[in-house]
């Protein structure tokens, strides 16, 4: 069905006002769901665990009965609901947005890390350190109104291609995962994204993709400035003040400014996600921590010092946080032996 | 009802486990609905600007139809759906925490402001200047690990008792708008208080009390920062940071950075609400602005410049902004013409 897939997800992309009335079916439209629940995990602690987490905290007899308003759950985006290995999608959009902008301010032109995009060099841009990326990315990010950058969003997500699957970016989430959100929310269960991406880009289309509405994505945000066009109409501009840092343990302090409760459960993949775990493990009663293991070099990718391999520009699944996740408990996903598939897009 | 409800309340504070538990059957036993909606409101304008925006917003047959995801409703608190005057309750939560505060920070008790507030001198402490207030807000709402200042604000809801009613604080809500919040949650919409009041304050009752969960209010917010205690276990400590001045300009900026969408219909009563307004109704397709007019002296209070009376502490209902809704075709709600009934714990 990949091929429906795309084209349900273009037109989409061209008619975002349908997005919100199509979202139930489409959602669903995305992942069919053969008999059975999580029908793309193969039998195992963690397919058990997430079994038993829902079972038990939804049975009113059950002692880890958790009352319906209280069931949360948090999820990392970049390498737990989509790919993130070699390089951030949201990334490679801020490196397309470049050109554009020095077209606006043509004296970038001359200034590094602009001069190095602008090149096309694909070593030298590989090579720009992670605080000449910030840079990019607050330029990119930030100076055009709300609307107008979600409108950006929405074009570059339609044209743009992943290099190895030569597909869109939103192509590239992860079936099996997309299977949890939807088994936790028949359960009664609100599934937040809590992601170090930037709030407003992953808004975008959090809800066509996931069933993630805008309001249940917490990211890392900047400001805004509420001014008036010159025939008074209201508007937002995006400001470069770092509001929230949503990464690290700024997850944890973005899950109490935005949501206000402790989650009952998460789900991360990489050493950004392990407050977020910490904070969400510390809580009483029954609670989920999950962490997804990039060990598939053949259908994905495998990566970080878990593995034994070398550490990469993305989340990274140090051997500590290993350690910590084993003696915590916490349930460590395999995507070669746990999934049976791992595209949505891939039938 | 009001002694049941008063029970209930100081029930609820001491047992905060069973508040989710309960909360559906104890909101509505709160304010019972007699047969139709919105029993609380003479017929006049504002009843019917309500009860046609919710009709034309549902019906899938009218050109004005709101998907559902897209039904969001934006309350401000203070004087628009509990009592504001003559003093916020959380001014005075605050100014009941100062000895407390002393307690643990003696030097404070030779410092101005709060050498004022402990001398329990109460004109003096009425003379104090907003940023003498600012100045105790912020040395009374930070500090304290999250779950500790929690505990604190239920116990002070349980005990305190606002002069007039001699009720706790959290009885002085308007019925009318609680049949708003309700009959809006009906037809599928999302209610969110958007405060300028404190967003951690505000959320240890707004569900209890209004129906609102935690993760629908939006207020004055400062930073936390994630920790650990001496046994491992984590936590955040409220930081004296301001991240959200949830006033003004800051409600749009505060809709747009907790919930990313524009609200459809949004309810104020104040200058501190005019950007709201502005803000929700510059979107396309069905919308409803309404203020709250504060113009009844014998049931409640009569204030601000609109009412050819003085200006106060709070919420000011300015000519200007009388003007703005005038002009706009905002719904002006007079308390004395348009509610039966002004305090849901009043039969």
């Amino acid at each position: 069905m990949g091929i429906n897939r795309r084209i349900f997800l273009s037109s989409m992309a061209v008619l975002p006002a349908l997005s919100g009335v199509l979202l139930p079916s489409a959602t669903q439209a995305q992942s069919p769901m053969p008999s059975g629940v999580l029908p793309s995990w193969n039998d195992g602690p963690a397919k058990q665990a997430i079994l038993e987490f829902v079972r038990s905290t939804t049975d009113q007899g059950s002692s880890k009965f958790v009352p319906p308003e209280e069931r949360i759950a948090t999820f990392d985006q970049d390498g737990t609901l989509w790919v993130e290995h070699p390089i951030y999608s949201q990334v490679v959009y801020c490196l397309d947005r470049v050109p554009a902008l020095a077209e606006t301010d043509p004296k970038l032109k001359d200034v590094e890390p602009f001069k190095t995009v602008l090149s096309g060099d694909r070593e030298a841009i590989a090579k720009l350190s992670l605080h000449d990326l910030e840079k990019i990315l607050f330029a990119t990010l930030t100076g055009m109104s709300v609307d107008d950058f979600e409108a950006e969003v929405k074009k570059w997500l339609a044209s743009a291609r992943d290099a190895r699957w030569k597909r869109p970016y939103t192509d590239l989430i992860y079936q099996p995962m997309l299977e949890v959100l939807q088994h936790l929310r028949s359960n009664g269960f609100k599934t937040y994204i809590v992601t170090g991406g930037g709030q407003d880009f992953v808004r975008v289309y959090s809800e066509r993709v996931y069933g993630v509405p805008p309001e249940q994505v917490v990211g890392t945000a900047a400001g805004t400035k509420y001014g008036y066009q010159k025939d008074g109409t209201p508007f937002l501009t995006k400001e470069p003040k770092l509001l929230l840092n949503d990464d690290n343990a700024g997850k944890p302090e973005g899950i109490h400014l935005m949501i206000g409760r402790r989650p009952r459960a998460a789900f991360g993949n990489s050493t950004g996600d392990r407050e977020m775990l910490e904070y969400t493990g510390a809580g009483d009663g029954a609670r989920l921590m999950m962490l997804v293991l990039h060990d598939d070099a053949q259908r994905e990718y495998a990566y970080g010092p878990a593995q034994g391999l070398p550490e990469t520009k993305v989340g990274t699944f140090s051997q500590e946080l290993y350690d910590e996740a084993k003696k915590k408990n916490w349930t460590v996903i395999s995507m070669k032996n746990d999934w049976k598939r791992i595209l949505a897009s891939e039938s």
